[in-house]
């Protein structure tokens, strides 16, 4: 059985900062050909980051991809480079460049572009009409981006049919709580069902509203894992593959590209890879506080700010927030207003024990718009990220005012509802007790509006159903209603936060601003 | 010839209010059979109210939508009746129920969903495999929602191919400012295209961010234009469409069905049809103004506000935003709060001439997320709505704070450039002065930054081309660019407003929370 060299490149992009992300790719490329790969690939979108959105509408920004591609393929000559990044055809592809030797041997492009929310494609992108094989080493090799990979008989199906015997994926995958596996489990089912090994490289960290777990990873054709990337950070994967089929000429069909590549000098024996293990997966709280984490380190390191600011209230969100930024960003860059009242000791008890800088907050009875205001102008004078507390539970059920609790330029809670608040805190808490017992067994107390809110937003399910579950009665419910549908003008004012669920609010779950639904219950 | 006596009702639904807009369907349908029609169509969607969003996730919705449509059919046996609706198949479809004689005969679903902004249907929508055809009186009548008469070769050309002699297109159509015209001008070469008469029934005024302009028409075979509903207000167009050809049955292919409907009894004379001539079309400048007017007052009855609140401070935008308040809903039920400081005499100047009622605001001193402040808590202890006069030049450009300028739930204005202000605060003082010429006149002022922004964001230009037509030369292209990414926060927590161009804020244009792009220039 023959073997292939390929390195996994899993960056972490800032949007829009194409310069920085072409020293950031050719750093990494250097990297892999000094590890002897032959190939090194990058995620979908690395030079511009993703999602670019409306900067996509400008050709001046993707003049500037095209002239920073260009210094990428003429500064490492040594190595088979794959390059996401959008890509002006007759308009602007989701492409994947192929570069070796010092020039660009040619791009393939995305077919199956999702329309949701931040990950809105298909209106920016034109979709591909060819199938894309690179020819290496005497080896097919089946080149594709995200969605391609798992669509049933879509392009990497039909690669292997042309006579892929190794398939390389790049994506950009958003992490979605309680999924860390899926995107394992999606490529060993394709390898085993083909055939095929599978190389998924995943981006890394965090931007807008979306996080990229990383867990970049190599599937035999036999579907099991040869290696996986760390999960969140950056990461270069350097991989031996091993591959069974060549190439069969018969099958390639009118729509399949094939670029050929100049066969690599093998005269040097491959320098060893550094050993490393398979990291054992992420606990699902683990991975759910770490995801929440980058969200808002990455924010704040690609927004330039100096640290963050939050009101802290005594309340459980606001001290899981505290705790995520401290744990995160260090505890000497996040500053926190203490609102005065009866929880404030708990509060400052908090504060203390993570070892954050406390302000004291305008007296309350000034009203929660005016320690909102409060909020946004210290932030302001010190270079800070003004965050918020809401949480997912909040914004459903309108229990906030706009403009005060949700005052802030990022909600790291957003798409928490109230149980995984708490869930969150236990965790952190058994990592070292840093929030308040009374903050825990507040929050603890049962809430049945909690389970109703979550069956008829998240799970899609008729009143019949929340009404079992939430054990709140028909006039509980339509009050419930009610408030759900007059709460849509304070959610589009919300601000943005990290996608953690199938149904971000926002992204994916919007109300008519004004409806009046009511059913018969 | 023969011809066929069509009524199309152009109604104004409320999202989500079923009952309602079920009683509001069978009124127009009751009134266009005892104006002799034989069939009645209603815009898309119009028993669910465009756009019902994530209503639509819910079981008990489309329930409701059912059950409301039954009750329509069983109401009016005597008239065919063409509904839009959300009608749960297999999944969720947008669809046209076609019932008579106290039943529903059949539906007919939208194939080509559209995936932008407010207009997302394709991911709540399963699209149509089928073309629909009704058989009405001898006659093959093509039915169609929306988007599917405007694609080239598309299901209204097959239903042509198919035998149809008439076109009964159903749409919810965004107004797009100078493009009032355009539905007219698609039917009409649609229609001369395939020889076939159109009828293009709206929907009128306004929910959520679009602004439905109505105008429903007859187009003859020949591209003429036979009648026209009125502008962004319900109305009742019954109309004798001469038709030319007849079914025949050889063209029908698979995919086309057929709802064969009992020919209507024919031995009562039709009653006279009131006449009334084709109305001249709208200025440019009266149609945006009566556009955006209509998503105020629809916002302020369907949403239960008693009126509106707004600051006044002087500046153009606000003095064109309380004229507008007051125009739709009358001066009593207009509440202006005015700034203090040296424009308050021109403010109060406008008040005055316009009849609303003033309120001193909070002290200017206090910083503006006070008075922005005041204005949310006493709209809410009047039960009035707050709006925001900000522009999209303002949130473009970012010169405003955040929860200060932006305070409102709805921001009239927002899709309205610079110019566009001043433009319309000209029209509008042409018809009685109302608004200072000191206002005016500091609006009058040339601002090079207008003519740029205007280039970067709505006409998709480069830098070049933007330096050209602002003037404003690299240094402050560059300054201006920074301002234009760093401002994305702020836009992101804008009040919702409506959409006025093709390129709206939040809907249809959006750049990443955090982008460092800067070309070379």
């Amino acid at each position: 059985m023959d073997s292939i060299r390929i390195a996994l490149a899993q960056i972490n992009p800032t949007v829009g900062d194409v310069r920085g992300n072409a020293d950031r790719i050719i750093a990494y490329a250097r990297n892999a050909a000094a590890l002897g790969a032959g190939i090194v690939a990058f995620p979908e979108l690395a030079l511009s980051g993703y999602h670019p959105r409306d900067l996509l509408a400008s050709r001046g920004f993707l003049n500037a991809c095209s002239l920073e591609l260009k210094r990428v393929w003429e500064s490492v000559p040594e190595i088979t480079m794959l390059v996401g990044l959008p890509l002006l055809e007759s308009s602007a592809t989701n492409a994947a460049a192929v570069c070796s030797g010092g020039l660009m041997r040619g791009a393939f492009h995305k077919k199956h572009m999702p329309g949701l929310g931040t990950l809105d494609e298909s209106r920016y992108f034109q979709t591909a009409s060819e199938l894309g094989l690179i020819k290496f080493a005497d080896k097919l090799i089946g080149v594709n981006l995200r969605e391609d990979l798992w669509y049933l008989e879509g392009p990497a199906e039909r690669q292997c049919s042309a006579g892929a015997s190794l398939i390389i994926n790049m994506s950009a995958w958003p992490y979605v709580s309680g999924r860390s596996g899926h995107t394992e489990h999606l490529a060993s089912s394709f390898a085993s069902r083909c055939s095929t090994p599978v190389a998924f490289v995943n981006m890394a960290g965090a931007s807008d509203e979306l996080i990229f777990e990383g867990a970049s990873l190599v599937v035999g054709a036999d579907g099991k894992t040869i290696a996986r990337a760390r999960n969140f950070v950056e990461d270069l994967l350097v991989v031996d593959v091993p591959l069974e089929t060549s190439a069969e000429a018969g099958q390639i069909k009118d729509d399949v590209r094939v670029i050929q590549l100049t066969e690599p000098a093998n005269d040097k024996p491959l320098p060893t890879i550094p050993e490393r293990e398979i990291p054992e997966p992420m606990a699902p709280e683990h991975a759910l506080y770490s995801a929440l984490a980058t969200a808002l380190v990455d924010l704040v390191e690609k927004g330039g700010y100096k640290g963050v600011m939050l009101v802290m209230s005594g309340g459980l969100a606001s001290d899981l927030a505290a705790c995520m930024a401290a744990d995160s960003i260090g505890s000497a860059s996040v500053h926190a207003l203490i609102a005065d009242g009866r929880w404030a000791p708990s509060a400052k008890g908090c504060a203390e024990l993570l070892g954050i800088n406390t302000v004291e907050a305008p007296s309350m009875s000034a009203g929660m718009r005016e320690l909102g205001a409060a909020l946004m102008d210290e932030s302001v004078a010190l270079g800070l990220l003004p965050i918020s507390s809401i949480s997912k539970s909040d914004l459903a059920s309108g229990g906030i005012t706009l403009y005060a609790e949700t005052a802030g330029l990022f909600a790291p809670l957003k798409d928490l509802w109230g149980p995984d608040v708490l869930r969150l805190s236990a965790w952190r808490n058994s990592m070292g007790e840093v929030i308040p017992r009374e903050a825990i067994e507040v929050a603890s107390k049962p809430n049945p509006e909690e389970a109703a809110l979550k069956v008829l937003i998240e799970d899609d399910l008729g009143f019949e159903e929340a009404m079992k579950v939430g054990e709140i009665g028909p006039a509980g419910l339509e009050e419930l209603l009610a408030r759900i549908q007059g709460a849509e003008a304070l959610r589009r004012q919300s601000p943005p936060g990290p996608k953690v669920t199938q149904k971000a609010i926002g992204l994916e779950w919007a109300l008519p601003l004004v409806a009046r639904f009511m059913p018969n219950l």
